[in-house]
């Protein structure tokens, strides 16, 4: 069966407070997308965060000791370092010449700066933080969904994420609602009958790198819906996604 | 614009010599799917394997000493070690307690097993190895379906690697021809006008997680089409998916 990856256009610039299924609802009743039950809805996670006020100024942060000694090796404002490290729940690999820094957040990512981003927000000395509880959130948008449309939606936050050995970017899952964000195959007989051990496919993930065709960070699409694919129902977590530290050969 | 993913099954179990490109565009005509110019067409390292006689029969393979001390920890077939150990150019992480073994290949790609695979291989005694140049391959497939077609498509070669950190597996590109395999954003201005620094988009491996959503381990959907993605028009490398060592925090 075909899949269809939809752009959702035309959202405002997203403001603390501001109803993200609302602001959706409305974008894709004036883009002619008729959201439907089952539909996989793909939100980045800028707007999630500028909605629900996980920005900081950065005028307002007082950089320690630390954050000043990372900084000036790596050319970085130290105010920005100091919020990365306030997101840090440890520092899995830095280097200040660069000014990269490699940091699990409190939530078990492993990504640069600790989710800390100051792209497409507005504000010379503005940056945004992850949502405090990315799968809260995508319930929140769910439930929002629900009540205007009646319609039953999976919903993903998306985040921008690099990867040790591959070169670029890609999108993956930080937040999931409505849907198991694994697809775990483990036990099944391949096509020529042999029992699969190992595959745990990461669908959330994959369904965040397909959203991203549409989106893009220059033009304003912040969201994407995913038709077609048929997925396990349930109340779902990124946590999944999330690799146990026992299990994890390169958690050191 | 809407973005579609098409499957194309019905292909043949494949057989070293065989044609894939024909293969592919027989399968697609059967399942009614026009390839068009423009396309994206993303086909399993499996059955490039195949096609390209990259398999081993473990019964011809004498293990070393190394293999069959790594093996009998892990309880694994030290002639499969053997061949992981041969297709590696760089261990980067062993335990073999859970007999797993992470390898950089000669290609530069790090993964599992140095993408050494018993799945979908009918015998009990095949495994896989990945094909010698993979961007080659590629060629050699968008060579065949332009003749067969006489239209001008992208073609990926995507394998399922797994990540660091993140549990479950995502497919990725291990060979490009016909578009370039990152979308290179540096010195662009976002949404709020402020120049992006750092961002190159993974759009091969993307591409790779978007097609595996309609191919799945289980049924014999070996390929699919990806349409509406306006890519850059370039002979493209996956090459250019390998971190460069000298950028690599995690080399080592």
């Amino acid at each position: 069966m075909t899949i269809e990856i939809i752009p959702i256009p035309g959202l405002p610039e997203v403001k603390a407070g501001d109803d993200v299924a609302a602001l959706i609802a409305a974008a894709a009743r004036s883009a002619q997308v008729a959201l439907r039950d089952g539909d996989i809805l793909v939100v980045t996670q800028k707007i999630v965060s500028k909605a629900e006020g996980r920005t900081v100024d950065l005028r307002t942060v007082e950089p320690s000791p630390l954050a000043r000694h990372i900084a000036e090796s790596g050319q970085k404002d130290p105010r920005q370092v100091e919020v990365v490290l306030r997101e840090s729940a440890r520092i899995v690999r830095m280097d200040s010449g660069r000014g990269v820094i490699i940091a699990e957040t409190r939530h078990g990512f492993v990504c640069a700066n600790a989710g800390v981003d100051a792209s497409n927000v507005p504000g010379e000395h503005m940056v945004t933080l992850l949502p405090v509880d990315p799968d809260a959130s995508a319930r929140g948008i769910r439930e929002g969904l629900r009540r205007a449309l009646g319609a039953d939606l999976a919903v993903i936050i998306s985040d921008t994420f690099g990867r040790p050995w591959r070169d670029g970017l890609v999108d993956v899952a930080i937040g999931v609602a409505g849907m198991e964000a694994v697809l775990d195959l483990r036990g099944e007989s391949d096509t020529a009958g042999k029992q699969l051990k190992a595959t745990v496919v990461a669908v959330a993930d994959e369904l965040c790198s397909a959203a991203n065709l549409v989106m893009g960070k220059l033009a304003r699409v912040p969201a994407g819906v995913v038709r077609g694919y048929a997925y396990q129902r349930v109340d779902g977590t990124a946590r999944r996604l999330v690799r146990p530290p026992q299990d994890d050969l390169f958690r050191y």
